[in-house]
């Protein structure tokens, strides 16, 4: 019989990523970013709990996806486990990746032809959604590529998103993308990015899938549909991130944590998935900006309560508002998230807090950037700094100082009372932690 | 035909580099730094637009070289993509180096003989210029070492600065430097860094080329004039930083940016040249105090207006203050500087200034010293921090933080608006930028 405590009290971790929080001054506000403007007393009352910093997803000035943000700021190496996004896509939305098969995120996008180019307008086409997104994803759903060598298959994920997988013999996940990432930009031709046949092969099978859809949607009766009444046309598919199947080490044996995950979007399910959390569901969460935030702080504490020690909580409206360029709607999100952190303003001493962003998605640009993220760590006892507000300017000042996403896990650990010595464990490169009693092997005596 | 413009504004990049900058407190002025004793309301203003930090160029307490520095600094390995010193004098000279040439950066100095030493008075022989430098150069200009085997080419180029090719058969830069870099030591010998047979020849060569100089120059007319006068002599050569050719990648195959510089001294050419940096003149620039720093700027502006990306600005005289151990000197330096930024104050919002040292010189010390050196991103729209003046106390608060000089180029590259995703490049170790689009291939439609 083992016993079921230490004298050591070693936290429970909820650990909140608010996508694309950190931002830069708004012409619409006078200067001042959207988590100065808003009016947030439950973010400044955890703050003032404990300590406020800054982290750089990646590094100083590199902008990160989502994807590799979280990996890193989860304690994962992108350079060996990372296996492109499209692989975390497909797995978050339940599809089966295969072994050779070469998958990636999709964008039904909208472009103009200029001569021989195609220039794209909107990479969202305008975020279609619901029938108009089924409409178009059905009629790409399937296609012959290479005279039948390759078979491409898309699914519709949400709003404008979607996932293509290829099949077939020799693919490899070694090509551009065909999304410019700009908009202005034309649509470009995918590049093998090493000089080996299977990479050669799969561009073109990319190439063919998207010189179709583009055949086949340009014409597309929802598309006329959508622009006779002023809407943007879904005539193009923008596929990034190609990827492969990778598996990589849970997240329990990287940090000895029962851990769990609420998500909506397949990315960050995927991610969590990848990791052998356990993904918990809550109702009216939707990715958007409508999704119900206290749902997730409440199931979150649940599963804290009921054996798990780390809950991953991910809340997309705020990238999503930064995304539309739309400052003020993302202050109204701030402030809703705002109200439904109550629940966990009265922490008990046994839990810990991590909320911050996975990136910084400046309104102004509309896209992610490489600018330092707000940063925090709240509970009862640990040490505070003199912050008292959160936002980018005073976490410029905050005892967490300014550190890299690879770091928290470590700050997370040390703090929830769980980090071991360094050098007390095999590889010492990795970040040592406190086992679980159920992982140690008792020295039996006869 | 290829769209011009994205909706994405990319700024134009000013990267303004006042050599030795950083300094420690003088008690000249009660303590203060240069910067905090000089009035210096451009550099102020600047800063209140932007942000302020500090970089350490190679790492916390590494006293770096100027070329080290900057070469780091502009996103260069120093590992890998260091040629050594004496190559880039070499190529800012305009000298042509050739594969097997050893080469190195030489100044005239004055020694005293000591028994069997030479004991080094002053690095630069008073600052030696004019003719007198040209007949110490001549005496010494070609010279027959190891029996014919090996040939030495000296030429002056600023002041005491000269720069030495030896040119021969299995010679590598694999020596020590003869400087030995602090005045009341020895003039050194050489020594081989590697068991190397060539690196052997290359010292002994070297060796005799120093003691020949010694033997030629002290007593040669121009030096005995100048004793007589009061002046100290330039009898000996001291090279370092031996160098052989090496090819890096340019500017534009780094970042993708158009580049153009403007710097006076042979070094700071050289790293330009190399890079494949188009170099500009500016009337009345000279490397030194009296130097045109409204021109530099005034040139810098309409390189930019005209089509390039990127403009490097170096101005050494802030450096060469700081050596002469004269702080009074640096802050009239300083204050002269900050007039000439007056075009500068209001630039357009597709402008982005970056304004840091290389180094820290300081006054104190009359040499390079490992401290951090104050840095400021300043322009319309970007994250600002309420330091408000800029100083070496100023900014450890600001909103920069604490940077490493290789985490420069991303920062501005993030601030400029041309930082691309990690992950959609094809080595993603490397730090993705926005492709011009003459760099992309669009997707073609038959």
């Amino acid at each position: 019989m083992l016993p079921n405590k230490t004298t050591l009290m070693q936290r429970k971790i909820m650990f909140i990523i608010l996508d694309g929080l950190g931002d830069r001054p708004c012409k619409e506000f006078n200067g001042l970013t959207p988590l100065q403007k808003a009016d947030l007393p439950s973010f400044d009352l955890l703050a003032a709990k404990g300590m406020i910093g800054r982290h750089y997803p990646l590094g100083p000035g590199i902008p990160p996806g989502s994807d590799t943000a979280q990996l890193s700021m989860l304690g994962y190496d992108i350079r060996t486990e990372y296996p492109g996004r499209g692989y975390f896509e497909a797995l978050g939305w339940g599809l089966k990746v295969e072994n050779g098969d070469v998958v990636f995120r999709a964008n039904f996008g909208t472009v103009e032809r200029e001569g021989k180019n195609l220039i794209v307008k909107d990479r969202r086409a305008g975020r279609i959604s619901g029938k108009d997104a089924e409409s178009v994803a059905s009629a790409v759903a399937e296609m012959d590529l290479l005279n039948g060598e390759v078979k491409a298959f898309l699914r519709h994920t949400l709003e404008h998103r979607g996932i293509l997988i290829l099949k077939g013999l020799d693919l490899k996940p070694e090509v551009t993308d065909v999304d410019p990432h700009e908009v202005g930009y034309p649509v470009l031709e995918p590049q093998p990015l090493t000089p080996s046949p299977s990479a050669k092969k799969t561009a073109l099978a990319l190439k063919e899938f998207v010189l179709k859809s583009y055949k086949i949607l340009k014409d597309l009766e929802v598309n006329i549909e959508r622009e006779r009444s002023g809407l943007l046309p879904a005539n193009i598919v923008l596929p990034r991130g190609a990827a492969s199947k990778l598996l990589i080490p849970s997240f329990k044996e990287k940090w000895g944590l029962e851990s769990a995950a609420i998500a909506v979007g397949p990315l960050y399910r995927g991610i969590a998935k990848s990791m052998g959390m356990r993904l918990l569901e809550v109702e009216g969460a939707t990715g958007m900006p409508n999704s119900n935030f206290r749902g997730k702080i409440e199931v979150g504490l649940s599963a804290l309560d009921s054996g798990f020690d780390f809950v991953f909580v991910h809340i997309k409206a705020t990238d999503v508002a930064s995304h539309m360029k739309d400052p003020k709607l993302k202050v109204e999100i701030l402030e809703r998230i705002d109200g439904a952190l109550e629940p966990i303003l009265d922490l008990p001493e046994d839990y810990l807090l991590l909320l911050t962003g996975d990136h910084s998605t400046p309104c102004s640009l509309g896209k992610h950037s490489g600018d330092p993220v707000p940063l925090m760590i709240s509970g009862k006892d640990i040490p505070r700094d003199d912050a008292g507000r959160f936002d980018e300017l005073r976490c410029i000042k905050g005892g967490l100082g300014t550190v890299l996403g690879r770091d928290i896990m470590r700050l997370v650990l040390n703090y929830s009372n769980r980090a071991l010595e360094y050098g007390l464990k095999p590889k010492p490169e990795e970040i040592p932690y406190i086992p679980r009693l159920s992982q140690l092997v008792p020295l039996s005596i006869s």
